[in-house]
Parts: C-alpha cells; sequence; structure tokens
C-alpha cells in the first residue's frame, strides 16, 4: 500500500500528470459536468463527501498557486467561501461570474473531481505551481 | 439532479443492474483487488470515507438477504464487527477465513467499492435480495 | 435489487450523472436521432412502450425545473400535449418549432431516451433542476 | 422508418443474426445476468413493461421451435405459465430447475433481453427454428 | 431465425435505428465512400449483388418518403434510371449534380450499403418517412 | 478501384491473411454461427445471394486443396451437393456429420461468411491450399 | 492462399476499398506521415523494400487514372522521375510543390504505404480510376 | 505539480491500486515480461536507469513487507544483491531459482517495472504491506 | 529519422521489448499465422520481400542466441536453408518437425514477421539472447 | 534484445515513424503537457532522470536538424543551456517565448518524452533531419 498521501487511483494519476498551471474542477454534486470530461466520481449520497474534505487531501498533494470561485459564493455560500479561503490561504484567488466559470472549467479542467456537497456554487477550479 | 439515494453514477448503474443472489464487496483500502476486476474506487486518504458511510447509502438502495464476513472481523475490529451487523440486521450473516473471503469475492462481486476505511478485516459483500 | 425507482441500468447511470440543467431527450420511435449521441432504446414495437409512462417514471427520479415541446404539438396531438403539462405541472414549458426542438436536443441532450410512441411530435426535452 | 415488426435497434441486429438452434433469454428484473453477456434493458421500473408484452413482439419477429423454462414457474406464478404456453403454442417446452435454467442460459444465450417483469419465475429461453 | 425481411444484421440494426429524413446511400461498387463512413459491403465482385436486387429489399423493410440521384444518371444509365423510378414510385425524387450527390451523402447517410452494380452513377439516397 | 477479383473490403483481408491450411466456413442464412466469430454477413434476404455465386467469387481468389461438407447434404440437398462438387472439382472432399460439421467450424474458421442461401446443409468450409 | 496479386492484408483491404478518385500516397522512408494517418509500413531498413518494387505490385492490382508528383524529383532524383512515369505511362500526371504535395497527401490519402526508398523526393499520391 | 513522492503517472496509479500482499516486478532490461502484462517502461539505454534507483523511490512510496529475489543474483551479482538488501533492510526476502522467479512475477505481478539495468539476475518482486 | 537499423515502426517496438529467450517467428507468406496473433506483415508480392534480406536486417538489430527451424527445410529448401545456417553463425540450431515448429511458434512467439517468401519451410523461430 | 540504442519500446517506434521535420518535445517534470498528446513518462521523482541523459540517448539514435529552446533559458538556466547546445552543435537553434514554446510544441510533437528534470525551461523541442 502506499505510505501516505491521496490513494485513490484516479486522482493519484492526475495528481503525477500536473504540469505548471495545469488545472483540475473540484465540484459539488449538482454541478453540470460536459460530456466526455474526465470525471472522478467521488460522491455517494448527496452532502457525503464534503467538498472540504476533498480539498484538504489534494491541498496535501499538490502544489496549488491559484484557485478560481464562483463570485455567486461570497453571498449565497460564506461559510465555504471561508472555509475555502482558510485551506489555500498561500495561493492567489480569482472570481468570475458561475457562467464563466462554467466556461473556464469545461476548457481548463484536466479532470472534475465530483464530491457530494450540496450547498450552493461549491466549486473551485486548482491552478497547478511548480516548485522549481 | 436525482431526488435522492445514491448519486455515484457507477453505483447507480451497479444497482440498477443487480438481479437476486448478485454480489458486491465493498471494501477497506488495504484490500487487494484483482486485476481486471470492476472497482468503483471512493477512497481518498486512509480513514476517509470510511466503510459504514458507505454501506449505509448502499442499504437504503439495494435488497440485501445476506452478508458475508471475514471471521477474523469478530476478535480483529469488533467495533466494526457490531456497526456492521446493526446495519443489515435483517440479513442473513456467513463467516469465512478472510482468505476464503478474498476467493469468493473474486469469484462473485460484480464489482468492488472500495472505501477509505483503514481498519483490519473492514470487508464485507453485499448479496442481493429480490421482493417478489 | 433496486429497492425502487429506475432499475434501467442506462438510464439509472444517466440520472445520477445529471447536473443542473443538464438535459435529456424523451423521444418517439420516428424521431431522428443523430449518429454518435447516446441512446437508450426502450422501444420494442410502434406504440409500446408509450411516452407517458416513460416520463412518468423519470418524474419520480429527477428534479425537473424545465421542459422543452416542440410548437406543433399543441395542435397536432393535443391529448400527449395535456398529458406531459399535467405530469410536469411544477415545471416551467418552453415551445419551440420541430426543427428548432431537433437542433436544441442536438447540442444539450446528455441522451436520448426513445421510447415506442409513434403519435405525432411526442418528444420533450427534460432539464434538470438542483434542490439547493 | 421501418415499416413493422422490432423497431429496438439491438433486438433488430439479434434477431437478424439468430441461426436454427441459436437461443436468446427474456426475463424478469430480478434474473441474475451474468457480467459480460449481452443484454438488452427494456425495463424501466418494476413491472414495466412486461414479459408477455415483450414476447408477443418476439413471436412476430422470430422462428421459435422450443421455450426453456423454470419447473417452479408452474406452481409459484401460473398465470404466467399459461400466457407463455398460450403464446408459444406450436413450440416444443422443456421445463428444467431454476438453477439449471441458469446454467443452461449462462452458456447458450446470444443475449440476454431483461423487462420490467417483477412476478417470480418469469424468465424463457427461447430456441431459435428455420423455415428450411 | 427471423421469419422474413431483411436478414443482415447491420442493415437490420441500421433500418431500427432510422428515423423521420434520416438517410442512407446504397452506392455501386466504385463510390468513394468517405473514410470513417458506416460501410455495410454487400460488394462480391464488380456487377454482383445488383443495386436493384438491394433496393428491392430495402423497399419491403423501410417507409421511403423520397430519393435522391444524380442527374447523370438519366442519359448516362437510363435503364437503371427508370428501375429505381418505378421501384420508388410513390418517392419524391430529387436530382443533383453527381459531385453534390457525393457532398450530401457525406453529411447526411447514417450508412452507405456498398453493392456490387458496376454500372455508371448507379447511386440512390433513400430518406426515410414516417407512418404517424 | 481494383483491376477484378473480390472487392469485398472484409474477404480481401481474409484472402490476403490465408495460409496454407486455414480454413474458412462460407454458410447458408441458418446457420447457428458462435458468438465472438469474426463474420462476413453478405445476406440481404433469404435465398439472396446465393451460396454458389458466392462460392465461384471465392473458387478465383483462392488456392482450396479441400473443403469439408455435412453428410445430410448428400440425401436432403443434392443439387446444392453436386453444385459444389463440380465447382471444386480439383480439391480433396470430407464428409462430416452437420453436429461435427459445425464442431470443425468453430475450432478452425478465421472467418464465416454468411450467405441469403435457404436450402438444407448448404455450407462448407474451405481449406487453403499453397502454390509452393 | 491468394492465387495472385497483392498479398499484404492491410493493402489487399484498402485496395478493395479504393471507390472512384480516391487516393494514396506510397512514399519514402524519410516522408512525414501526419500523426493518425492510415499506415501501412512496409519499411525494413534505409533503402529496402524500393519504392519501384512496391508501385510495381500496386499496378497490377489498382486502377490508376491520375498520379501526383513533387516537382522537385525531375531534378533532384531523375532517375526515380522516369521509373515512375514509364511505370504509369497510361495515367495522368500532376506535378506540385513537394510543401503541397503535403498537403495534399494529408487532407486525401485514404492511407500511407511508406516503403524503404531512401533517395529525394520519392513520393507519389496514385489516384485511382473507374473501369465502368 | 505534485508535493513529492513518485511523479510517473503509471506508478503513481498503480502504487495508488496496491492491497495488501498485492505485487510489483522490478526487472532489468532483458528480463522476459509476458505478453499483455502490465509494462511501465523506464528503460532508456541499457544500464540507465539503474534498477537500485527506481527501488529507492518506490520504497519511499509503498509499504513493503517481503521481496523475492532469484537464488543466482547471490553469487552472479553480488553488489547489486547487497544493495537490494540493505535497502528492504524491514522487509522478509525469499530466494527461488529464476525460472520459478519468472513463473511467480507473471501470475502475480500487477505491473512489471523496467528500468535499464544490465547486470545478471537484477530483478525483484516488491510484496505490499498494510499499515493497519 | 533514425539513423540506422530497423525502421520498420511495429519491428522497432518489438526488438526494444524483447527480453532474455523471447521469441519471435519470421516466416514466408504460406505460413498459417494464428488468429489473434501480433503480425508484422511486410510481404508485398509472392516472392517479395525475401526472407533472407528480412532475417539480414534482423540479425544487425538483435542479439539472437538460438535459432529453430522445420526439419524439412534441410531436403526441401536446402538453399535457403544454408543461407540461414550461414546468416546465424554463432547461434545454436533446433530441428523440429514442421508441425511442431507450427505450435511452438504460436505458444511463444511474441510476433510474427511475415515476408514475401514463398519457397518451402522458409520459416524460423528467433530466440534472442542477452550480453550481461 | 536489441544489440544497443534506444530500448524503451515506446521511444524506439516513435524514433522509427519519424520523418523528415517531424518533432518531439522533451520536457521537465513540470511541464504542462496537453490532454490527449502522446506521453512516455520517463520520470520517477522530482530531478531524476535527468533531461540531459535522456537527450545524450536520442542524439544517438535520431538525425536532429533543428532544435527549438525557450528563451527564458539563456538567463535561468544557463548551465542546462550550455549543455543541451554542446549536445545538439551541429544542429540550428530557434529561440521563442515560453509561451508559444508551449504552443508549437502542442502543434508539432508527435509525443513528449517527460523527464524527471526539475530545473527551469529544461525543455527542447528536436526536429529531424534526414539523411537522403
Amino acid at each position: 500500500m502506499k505510505r501516505s498521501g491521496i490513494i485513490n487511483r484516479e486522482i493519484a494519476r492526475i495528481a503525477a500528470e500536473m504540469g505548471h498551471m495545469d488545472r483540475i474542477t473540484v465540484c459539488d454534486c449538482g454541478f453540470p459536468i460536459p460530456d466526455g470530461a474526465k470525471v472522478v466520481d467521488l460522491s455517494i449520497i448527496k452532502g457525503f463527501p464534503r467538498l472540504i474534505d476533498v480539498l484538504k487531501a489534494l491541498r496535501e498533494e499538490l502544489i496549488i498557486e491559484k484557485i478560481i470561485l464562483a463570485k455567486e459564493i461570497v453571498d449565497k455560500n460564506p461559510e465555504m467561501h471561508n472555509a475555502i479561503l482558510k485551506l489555500f490561504s498561500d495561493a492567489a484567488v480569482d472570481y468570475v461570474e458561475h457562467s464563466e466559470f462554467k466556461k473556464i472549467a469545461a476548457v481548463s479542467s484536466k479532470a472534475y473531481i465530483r464530491t457530494g456537497e450540496a450547498t450552493p456554487y461549491s466549486n473551485v477550479i486548482l491552478s497547478s505551481g511548480v516548485d522549481f
């Protein structure tokens, strides 16, 4: 077995593939994922597993230099908003309209990681950094 | 979106395919899954998501008439053992050696659902019932 | 076996994949489905199974916030038209030309569910809602 | 469109492939279909579509010289038993144990056609005849 | 075996898929079929089987509301031209340049059925009708 | 285009692959072809194209040193029997029971070429020769 | 075995697929073949097999009405140029810039046949004719 | 990018899949890997990369409870033998004949990791442990 | 381009995969290659390219420690026999019955390289050596 | 085994496919490789194997007439820059912006060879030459 870190086989591979500025989208269970996209569906039932628990695991595995959020999260889901900011305190943050967020995700995500999160606008694009 | 129940796309399909006496194996993250088997990897990191949370969701979705456990769970992981029995109180229970458990799973599982559980012998074969 | 709900393996998966504003097209057996589209062919012979029976099952499974119909159904197939409206009384309804309906379906359907219905313009696009 | 007969694309192909003594299994929604078998899943919800409606369509399409039933149907589901016999009155009938039925189906079915039937032992193997 | 009609497995499926205004191209053995197109190659040697024999079988199976021919057939292959018109006497007929014919076929054929016909311009696009 | 000979793309390839003692089975439309076998389906409707026309084309393309027939053809289909013998007058002929014929075909055919022939026992295994 | 002609399985199939004005490119071993193109790689080492030997075999198999050459062959490889013209004396000849040749080949070749030829500009596009 | 550990995408996935007692074979460039086996070919030229460098990286990633070596390494490649033992000082070691080693690898390796090592018998089977 | 050696893409890969005692079969154009085997078809027409030219190229690329020939070559094709022995003068030679040769090839060839050779028993199994 | 040169099976094939002006990109482990690109991942951990060792092996195998570097390497990684220039002293060198480099690589690389290099801008596009 792996000693530590992410043990999901699909995510382990995606993480190893990530190059500088490559992106993945981690989303709630209501997010409309385009057909044909690479999807790692971790969702079990609405509300489980939570977005924040998946993000914690990803932060341990990946160098993240920037995150992108939908503006609407600020008012519609402040609790989630703050939790995400706290988790990625050392990363830049871009805010875009949810409609724009979907477009960016569609053109630039190497993969979508779908969680069971069932609270509004609980979607984040993680943009990879590099340590050299 | 689905109104309720299991929202994981792979498990939703597997559940719909299940016929009488068909089986799936729900296992901890250390379980040696045979190459070529159908695997739904819900694991994220060691310990998350827990086996019992996944079993709860499956029990709501599927008619389970029998479960199979490794004997060793009784002494090596009593807490998990009791939690599983409590969850499937209306199902028959078979106990077999862990080595035998692996063989039964290998020949009769339509799929393996891998959780993040990281406690000993936390593996269960669910055998489907029928309501007619 | 599944306790209840849709037991068709393909539709069960599609339903679990549906995100907010994702769409599926449920059509009669004469509808020209584009090559390469995801098709669940439930049709057996002309007239069986009926569109309305399939729609009933889907309504139990999915949150539908909007439906799209071809205008021509109003005059050419009033009986079907009323049955559909009654079934989705809590959803918004858009009417478009049949030629336009085919284009919308082609660009936005995650899948086509083909029934045996053999009455004019018996096609409906279901647009998914979200309950958070 | 096809002028008449079976319009399901998968069944139309299977019917065209059938040679003398080739077999298909038409089953209820609880039947355990082996992994890897060719399946045409017509089921929508438990009870719909009914086995007898599917069998009627198949009888119009195919020359059937023999059918195989599980013995248990005689007592456990007499109504279905009589309906099937009536439908295939010009075919030979073999009765075998349900356990044996599953084995025969597994080794000799070109395909399984799954219906929504939800009454006991509502499964029949159709063995193709030839008209020269 | 099938009681009657088309027994070619590929064509049987294509016929069952055809919706209103869907098209197939039935062509001679010299027709340049685009790479990637769905092809049912019935040709054996130049001249066998003949186009007209294949068209007869298709006319029994499918509702055809319109056919498209290359203009050049009128003068370069009058015998074939008349035979085709006679066969589809109840269908509309469009005439286009052979170069245009190839483009129409390429963008709108669900499949090409290649015969052994070896006489000039012996190609016809069949456009499906609907009987409701 | 090819100057002459077999123009069917599948058969052209199979013929080019044939080595010494390799076999293909050319059969009538009622022959039960095993699942998974390589099939070139030339059949259109029952009776067309005829077995003998396909065999003529194959004899021009391939060196055939031996043919295998089902014994039953001698009495049940003498006309076909004589036509085949005449066509392959320079090849050895083996006669086996039809049940045995099916087994030999299943284990040793590189491909099945299905014709529209609809007369009894109109099946022949062609065994390739070599001219060095 | 085949009695005569091309015995390469891939080329045999390609030849049988060729329709009027369909094209294949036969090239030297340094020719940059686009990714994704259909390639029959006959090359063994630089210089073997020669282009002219492959072309001779193709000329026996296919009706060629036109060939396309790179202009540069006239001066840079006159010996090859003359040998090709002699071989296809009854075909039209187009000359284009090598850069243009690569574009034409890329958009219109059903396949590339790569030889071991290692002399400059030894590439030819063969355009198929029809004998009816 | 990944913060640390194995960044090879294939090995990252294999490591995440490993369950208790699952095995991988890390071998020199002359090792006969069975057809169809999962292979991660890290070799570049004979001698590079070295086996020991690859093993070091794997030891950081995976819990290894046992290794298997070919007996012949003890005499034929003592330097490598000692280096391997030193690296996996906390794992059990089995010694088998090289011929037996190949059989064990063939039946039990989830994957072969091929290095550039070009010294005799430089092959090791790593058997995964579990930390619960 | 490659500076030297084998430039055939398929053979280049197979050569790089070869481990100690791995085998490939280089055969004449009449050799019956089992279905499903990996085949590199270099044949163009009967007699071209010759076996010996292909073997020369392979000998430059690969370390061959043993070859296997059919006994019958000694008397039936002495010229070829001598040419092969001369080419692999530093390799061991095994002679087996042609029927046995075919079995050995079938179970142990990583690939078959088919040449145009059209002289009797011109088939050789090359068994790879190792230089450490 | 291969006598010498590149023994990686994927790179051996790519090298054999290379035609004049075909390109491959050899990059560090942080380079963002587009989804769907052909990737040979030689990376093991950050820093191993080094870019220069992989380039040495490639230079022995391939005729390289030009290389492309990101301008930024000159100042940000002079040591690597000089090492690369020294290695390809007989090839032309183009310098482009790193952002432009990524575009060129994306549209023109037959494959990406990913190394473990973890120093800035250690990426080079190799453009193939021809020796006739």
